[in-house]
């Protein structure tokens, strides 16, 4: 095993994303024999008291780390936000209802799209306007008091903005898309009707997407609905009705466990924190580079930021990923840079990316 | 590393299933650094070039093994075959339409549910009233020519069934469930419409969903269709329009390097020939096994059978695990024993199970 810690880049890729070390060193040693069964973890059956131990105690953890209320059922699902973009009207959006669209970037627009199939959408806010540079303010949300739910993106990947703020939508159920800020601090699950997250940003490798849902709105899905998008069967099944991603959840779980070894939410709010500080404070102590966020809008997770030029920005993203910075090159909507720095990212990253940006601009500036 | 290889039991659950242990080494080899990039494949970009290189390696591996025609598309799917029961309805059944289905046991009773929840659905032939223990002859098939699709299950993992030969649809496109024997020999890929597959038996771990289909049924997907449940858009997107399981697809490839290097499909199907055979050969040897299917309709891949009593079962089952046998009991809607021998399950399983039966008999014959 001396072999595993060598050649490790700064990945600030915005998902797939990086993963803890001591997560990835765990799974390769269990990986060719799971301690006390003979077998892989890529082997056993999701019908095994292994696996029951693994999903159940990535559930529990879980539920710890986000004190998740008992009245919230958490579903282990395949398809990525992009099948919730669907799955969440099929099941939420009653025939002839209606539901509120927030509309702060591309994921929330392909959500809308699919929920136009389903029923009736109603756009509460738009800031594509100003580029999606922010998300909106209380005061501009036309919220409906009769929708079947309010759908919110809670962080943007492409445009590097995220809520700092809950919406205030009244009695209607919140939905949001959490795929990639998810437990990088702490979350209120009580104000929301339902959660969705792809695991690939914060929670574990692609391959398995979580819902969190309030179990009074598992009524609403209708028996004629195809038994594989229906949250009524997953839940009632405990998520498995079918074969799940079971090495996938494994990985998952392993994060769980390190999310808490490491103090929880709080704790990595607190370095999610002061990552995302050191790399705007740069971002704003010179004017070299430009914030494509606005300030009060900032994403925590998803840095983005422009250069002078866009040669200057085709050089930087090369010689960063010379430097063992690799991933930065922004979303071809916003251009520019984008560092993504999700909870498993170091923050010896974060310093060596600042380091980067400073001689950067010391050369070309 | 020299831990890797100890305690390896026989594995002989119905999926997930045993995985090539070279496969299994060269995961856990690169799995905190895959060479070359100082990431781990956990961690990687699926618009990156290492992963371009994998799914692009790995479905050309896949055409090699089966030989697929170059008018036929494979697509790189989430959520087992049990969303293919309804994908394959929703894409490929129109409006007014009917479609046959046989029925050979438990998974194709499901694909027929859904496939109803679409439109009109014919039962072309049921082998209920025989509990199942063989699929239907061609001369009991009732097929409407006119049929959008004829829908079959290859081979069926709870009764130990398998056709030995495809039936004659005539010009209808024939559809096949092949999760749990897919590449376990020789297929003609051009007799089907659309083959598809759940990883989680011959492909791979649990994850990922293969579907091969012909290129002109893709003008059947309809705009209409949710985004992630349109054949067209997965096709159109090379199975990247959203996060594929990067991981799970890596080792899917590694599968298909395996196959490829022992022989491929022809000497796989040596090997499979020759473990069902002995099995079987034991099975009927003196009259203490009875084996649930019928010979014309016996599978390679599960190998089902009973003992003269359900207390007898109880005790093979248990001692079965004792001497490193695992996952023999058979499914609760046949009972007795099931050993499922797919290719990556060594030959050497199979003689110890042979031998084992044999004890077994003598102590309690």
């Amino acid at each position: 095993m001396a072999t595993t810690t060598t050649a490790r880049i700064f990945n600030f890729s915005a998902g797939p994303a990086v993963l803890p070390l001591e997560v990835l060193e765990q799974a390769q040693r269990d990986l060719v024999s799971y301690p006390g069964i003979g077998m892989s973890i890529l082997e056993i059956s999701h019908r095994s008291k292994t696996f029951d131990e693994i999903i159940q105690g990535c559930e529990a953890d879980m539920r710890t780390l986000a004190n998740i209320p008992p009245n919230y059922k958490v579903l282990f699902l395949q398809g990525g936000a992009s099948l919730q973009f669907s799955m969440v009207p099929m099941n939420l959006l009653p025939a002839g209802g209606s539901a509120d669209y927030i509309i702060t970037g591309a994921w929330s627009q392909k959500a809308a799209k699919e929920a136009r199939r389903v029923g009736a959408v109603k756009v509460a806010a738009s800031t594509e306007g100003e580029k999606f540079t922010r998300v909106p303010r209380q005061n501009e949300l036309t919220l409906d008091p009769n929708a079947a739910f309010v759908h919110m993106t809670s962080n943007n990947t492409i445009f590097g903005t995220e809520w700092h703020d809950l919406p205030d939508v009244g009695g209607v159920p919140l939905v949001s898309d959490m795929s990639s800020d998810i437990f990088s601090g702490p979350v209120d699950v009580s104000k929301f009707g339902l959660i969705y997250a792809g695991a690939q940003k914060n929670l574990a490798p692609a391959g398995v997407t979580i819902v969190i849902i309030r179990d009074d709105l598992l009524q609403r899905s209708a028996p004629s609905l195809h038994t594989m998008l229906n949250y009524a069967v997953h839940a009632e099944n405990q998520s498995l009705y079918n074969t799940p991603p079971v090495f996938t959840i494994y990985v998952m779980r392993l994060v769980m466990a390190w999310l808490l070894k490491h103090g929880g939410l709080r704790a990595i709010d607190a370095v999610n924190t002061r990552k995302a500080e050191k790399l705007y404070a740069e971002i704003d102590r010179s004017g070299f580079y430009r914030g494509h966020a606005q300030k009060d809008s900032r994403s925590r997770m998803n840095v983005t930021f422009r250069l002078p030029s866009e040669d200057l920005e085709k050089t930087f993203a090369k010689e960063a990923t010379g430097a063992g910075l690799d991933g930065l090159k922004g979303h071809r909507s916003v251009g520019g840079m984008r560092a993504s720095i999700y909870n498993a990212f170091p923050e010896a990253g974060v310093d060596a990316l600042v380091e980067f940006m400073r001689e950067f601009e010391r050369k070309n500036g």
